[in-house]
């Protein structure tokens, strides 16, 4: 049997350096614990507009569809900022989800207890954080047609269309009430109800779903009361499900609380291949950071546990995910820090190779 | 001449209780003062469904197209949630906002320095706090068409739609500049325009409109990473602009950060009248609060400072608004406190009554 198959698009600004130190970490699975991946590579976002003028070529798209996971460092950055909507970085991100047809995005916000302090919330309010948001992933806002800037009378109009079928919000539900089922068993829908009647539909399904999981507590809050409510007590919640836009804005809400953004992974996750293993895609939350691009300063923990995420996700390997997240906190407890995660206090920030070394060293 | 109007709707939950408070001060500038105003009072919300079966009365509607400035408490309540959409408490409130065509909703988030304390973030990261949003609020996807809930196939797909026109952005844009040149000449506006045409149609226009505030610093920046900013470092920012939906989220990310959700007003405003004064509406940013409704706990100072903002945008009164202001900040830092404002050392809370008392007696 041929080995299970990884495609790694490194992407733009800091996504190269930190998929290098994946790389090692791939490779060390392969050589000590006898899980060797075939791992290929390819380019997206700007790098992948600077090789064929389009953030996303079509063969790397086929690729994508045909390999067992995709591993997505970070894409966009000023230099394509002027570039034309249909071919910027992030156009080449969004197919590769709506394509592969992605619709869970599993936004996990934990707040590593060795970097508590580095929140701007107080410790308490933090301490022991440990979330799951899952966010519909190719519906809503994003995709919804029609769309685009038209002229209407003497003026111009821009429009976006949010758009939700019974079965995108019931497939998004499912994977929340799965995952819950293995947490805290609690769900919280948000939506906008109150305003919207695609929030109307989203509630009156996510609620019919939870009627297959009587052990899992559901319960629903506008998504505004839901910003409020993740600054106020974010422990109050296990798993939170919400629709595409929203789940942008408050799993990056979410993330933020943590303090620790260089820290927080994302798994894509859609239906099962002829394999029986979801498609998926894996990526840290942090972007492309180009002002730090280039300079070996960008912190890989995110992308390495981006990594853990799909042994767990796509390769049932579980203890081999806490086995490479277990080293990822011996070496914070034992005080290693890039240096986003350096305090006040100082002290010399290990680059972005030298994490790679240290995580290698504790696995 | 006759006396300035102001139409007050109480509506649901604390809305009456915090508004006998505010009528009480209302009085008082006409005793004191010489400030006096026709005061009138009518249905909103649950109150005027319970009434009329609609959640604002057509006579009530034209009043307050008529009046000088609307004082609304608060809208909704359990006892409504199965009612249906179209006649849902909120619908009331939304009715005023886009038939009285209020398109700038103005959101101070200020951290009141005798309760930096309740903040969850940290002390620093709040303390001083003073950002002013700017909130489109009669289109987007809140007022967009088409919408609602249809048959496709063999299923049902909730749909509404995100519109912007060029000139709903401009006034929107054209207001956070006016209150930035009277503050600290920093205008920040949030989109998704790597995303959303009507996010790029937004960017575009808030850009020309800038051009002619040159002394006013323009940034712009997706919705998505000002959640995370505004959680990060909330006095990085002066004037936020942005439009209906992402505003309801930020802006209540905004407000809980300062720890004083029951301190907080809005005022909404429209086009000047024929009298030279906006059309405007005021009210608290907190909500109805059916827990602690009628039992005199509740906080009427988000109310009275909404009746400051009246004062000060409505009737020019700038200094009037700031001597409420003032009477506010002296009896919290003479430790008067309501059950929301009390921390963990206890003590007796004062009831919405005597709050009321405290703050007359100050000024
Ligand atoms: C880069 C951008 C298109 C993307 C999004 O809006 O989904 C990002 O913010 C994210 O959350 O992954
Ligand atoms: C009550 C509701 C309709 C309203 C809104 O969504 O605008 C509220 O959340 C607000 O922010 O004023």
């Amino acid at each position: 049997m041929s080995n299970p198959s990884i495609l790694i698009l490194p992407g733009d600004g800091i996504g190269p350096e930190v998929m290098d130190q994946v790389v090692r970490v791939i490779d060390w699975y392969g050589a000590k614990r006898d899980l060797a991946f075939d791992v290929s590579t390819d380019l997206v976002g700007g790098a992948a507009y600077d090789a064929h003028g389009v953030p996303l070529h079509d063969d790397t798209m086929a690729k994508a569809q045909e390999v067992d996971a995709v591993l997505l460092g970070a894409v966009g950055g000023p230099k394509y900022d002027d570039l034309d909507f249909s071919v910027k970085p992030e156009r080449g991100l969004l197919r590769l989800r709506k394509e592969m047809d992605l619709f869970a995005n599993l936004r996990p916000a934990q707040c590593f207890d060795a970097l508590a302090d580095f929140s701007s919330l107080k410790k308490d309010v933090v301490a022991g954080l440990d979330i799951m948001i899952v966010r519909e992933l190719t519906s809503g806002v994003y995709f919804g047609e029609p769309r685009g800037i038209f002229e209407e009378g003497n003026e111009r109009v821009g429009i976006n269309t949010q758009r939700y079928t019974e079965s995108e919000i019931e497939r998004a539900a499912r994977s929340a009430f799965e995952l819950a089922m293995r947490r805290n068993k609690k769900v919280c829908s948000m939506e906008k109800a109150n305003v919207m009647e695609s929030g109307i539909l989203w509630r009156e399904v996510v609620t019919k779903v939870g009627e297959d999981y009587p052990e899992v507590e559901l319960s629903h809050m506008y998504a505004d009361n839901g910003a409020m409510q993740l600054v106020r007590a974010p422990k109050q919640f296990d798993v939170i499900v919400t629709d595409n836009l929203f789940g942008d804005i408050l799993s990056d809400c979410a993330a933020m609380l943590t303090g620790s953004l260089g820290m927080l992974p994302s798994a894509s996750l859609g239906a099962p291949m002829a394999n029986g293993r979801p498609k998926a895609m894996y990526e840290p939350v942090h972007g492309s950071a180009p002002d730090i691009a280039g300079q070996g300063k960008a912190n890989p923990i995110a992308c390495m546990l981006s990594f853990a995420m799909a042994l767990r996700y796509s390769f049932d390997q579980g203890d081999e995910a806490a086995r490479l997240e277990q080293a990822i906190e011996t070496v914070l407890a034992d005080g290693a820090r890039t240096g986003d995660l350096m305090g006040p206090e100082g002290g010399t920030p290990l680059s972005t190779a030298e994490m790679g070394d240290a995580i290698l060293a504790a696995l």
